[in-house]
């Protein structure tokens, strides 16, 4: 049985959860497949990482990326230190250097996709990215290779599993944004500096992985109508509950005759959707194709061992076509696919039904006028909540809109925001159906 | 381009749904995947089936299978037509003849894994099998290879669309299981002899191919304790309902210390759960492992379509190996693997917690006497139930019951099944927390 050689690069969380995966389940592994996978080298900046490493599971530990790149033993490398800068030209070097590549690198690969599968075609090698997207959900192979036969028509779901957690904290303790970003903080799920997870930036790199995949078309993250979680109050949370809704920061992209809409924002979606039942830091992906019909994935979307798991799969992949003689080659996947020239709605244009939420002071005429401003912008309303009345205190007004269009919607809550009996921004959540 | 091609066999709805993927998603295929599949022959004893197929999308239509075994511009066999005999020979005379080979034959498979594998493993060929298990569910592959590097402990799920219509039917609507199965059968849902479907076998068929991909075990169909929906009333489904449970056809592996669990049987799951979610004719699995921790995918069981997304997605699999110079071999899998001693524990061992509806007369003394015999062979009580109170009249007492060792679950049904005040046979639904 021939060994396979992978090059470890980067031993945080998740590469340390693949050097103990591999160290306890390699023979499993070569059970399973007849192929056996060892860790060469290690490479980190980090000596104190390097030294937790055990010689016997893997005998070079460098400081040097170039050193496991240029190594003749090597077969792959395993990028885990994520963002664009040093990623980039490590991946790069050991493609043009003949490595295979795993990673999780959402980032890199949502921002510069052509460039590194360009690369791996011209020199024929193959780069896996399965825990790039959900965790140890199986969503990159599934759109690769299972749905291959089908026109993917949406695929959306919950693509961070930070915002996921918070706002899961949020409906079930009823506490406000603020606190439950720190209990997440506290306990380790959201990072310190939360941005790039609150900001819906990091489901939109995913997004855009996805939509590469699933349309084939020449996406990039700035194509993805993006907006955050940080403005969801408790408040709106159980509003959407009275309706029957749940509130989730949806990653969404659907394919109409009239354009791809991609966009990340938070969503109303009904309470008996299985896509309501994922709680926690948990992720779930929802792909409608025109032969498989409705499939749901659901599994963690983070964390050391979930993630691990998707990349050794992706190791062993490769490892499997090595050891049967194809030398790890695989097709230029999407290099010629995701060539279409884009055809993107722009937001404005999307039809979508909306939650709303004005603070008014409670006087005669302020519904009129709400509704007869909505009209007027071709919205209509699907359902109104007011429920306490004290004349002249600041209440709650919701309306649920039927679709409409967002350009439209916006003017509509420009000019309603700006009559002197709205007390505050009004909040607009969209509702999926 | 090199064009791969396929002989289709059989041209059931499966075939047929085959037939028009590659027809309609061929062009598609090559752009996404850089290799091009044609169907070069198709096989069934059906000439009118034959004459429907088009002679510029297939140019060779036969009656004989061994025509397209032994035409040697076919790499891929596609076997549709399920069952034993002559499915089996087919299968095993094209692996001879190096043919790589696609089938969905999941009593084929469950029953003759060991020597449709073997006989692969020595001619250096591939055999796919997605659509066995799931439909359009892409569980073969996650087990196989993105949960590669897991010690699997738990899969478990819906893989019957028939059951699960027919008890949606009867929980949504209140309908016997007669009335129920008679819709199915109307809709196309149910075959005529639905025997396989609600006997549990089709499910324990699937289960066995689960298990042999989870667990590496040399599993029988015989392994698998299989109990069907036949004896399930609207009465236990409402009265689960009540306890906040829904009722379903569960297959059940579980890795335990003590052994290997297999099991099928009607179960009350907790309605919050996403299983319970799954209604009609969808299926979904769940799997648990020890890198992944909670994994649950979801689809269409069965139908032309979603059946063929996941044939086309194992043709398009060997075609790809095979343009890609490795010949379309695979490792071996689960030939090496699958060869552990079973160690399968005995279902009267296992401990499960237990729904009972006793039908008994209503006179003082009775519930104390069941408890008693409960107590005796060491069940713990959890809750009781008996609403309505009619002296003399036969009245429903419901017990859901801690987990109990099944053997003494029996021998405690059968004294108390023996006593003058039980008239009628008591219902025992497990229970999966």
């Amino acid at each position: 049985m021939r060994t396979i050689n992978i090059g470890l690069i980067g031993l945080g969380t998740v590469g340390m959860g693949v050097y103990d995966a591999i160290k306890d389940s390699g023979e499993l592994i070569s059970r399973k497949m007849g192929v056996s996978v060892a860790i060469k080298g290690v490479c980190d900046k980090d000596k104190a990482l390097l030294d937790s490493v055990d010689p016997a599971v893997c005998p070079l530990k460098t400081t040097s990326a170039d050193e496991l790149i240029s190594d003749g033993d090597i077969d792959i490398i395993v990028e885990l230190i994520g963002g664009i800068d040093p990623a980039k030209e490590i991946i790069l070097s050991a493609l043009k250097n003949g490595k295979h590549v795993v990673t999780a690198n959402k980032a890199l690969l949502s921002g510069c996709w052509k460039e590194i599968f360009d690369t791996a075609a011209q020199n024929e090698v193959t780069v896996n990215f399965e825990a790039s997207v959900g965790g140890a959900i199986p969503i990159i192979r599934t759109l690769r290779e299972s749905f291959v036969a089908n026109k993917i028509n949406t695929i959306y779901g919950i693509l961070n599993g930070t915002t996921n957690f918070i706002l899961t904290e949020m409906s079930e303790k009823g506490t406000s944004f603020d606190e439950a970003l720190s209990v997440a903080q506290e306990k380790g799920i959201a990072e310190k500096d939360p941005e790039m997870d609150i900001s819906g930036k990091d489901s939109a790199h995913k997004l855009a992985i996805l939509s590469l995949l699933g349309f084939g078309v020449n996406i990039s993250n700035e194509d993805i109508y993006t907006e955050g979680i940080a403005d969801i109050s408790p408040e709106d949370i159980k509003n959407a509950a009275k309706w029957g809704y749940s509130v989730k920061l949806l990653a969404i992209a659907k394919s109409t005759s009239l354009g791809l809409q991609l966009r990340v924002h938070p969503t109303l979606i009904k309470s008996s959707r299985l896509l309501s039942d994922v709680k926690g830091a948990d992720n779930a992906i929802f792909v409608r194709g025109d032969l498989v019909g409705e499939s749901f994935l659901f599994g963690k979307g983070a964390g050391r061992k979930p993630t691990a798991s998707s990349v050794v799969g992706d190791i062993v992949d490769i490892a499997a076509n090595i050891a049967t003689s194809s030398e790890g080659k695989s097709l230029p996947y999407n290099v010629n696919y995701a060539r279409d020239k884009k055809n993107i709605k722009r937001m404005e244009e999307i039809c979508i039904p909306c939650y709303l939420r004005f603070s008014v002071v409670d006087k005669p005429g302020v519904l009129a006028s709400i509704s007869s401003v909505l009209a007027e912008n071709g919205i209509s309303i699907a359902s109104v909540s007011q429920e306490e009345r004290k004349e002249g205190e600041i209440v709650p007004v919701i309306i649920l809109t039927y679709a409409a269009e967002e350009g439209s919607m916006r003017k509509a809550i420009e000019k309603i925001d700006s009559q002197d009996y709205v007390k505050d921004k009004t909040v607009v959540i969209r509702i999926e159906e």
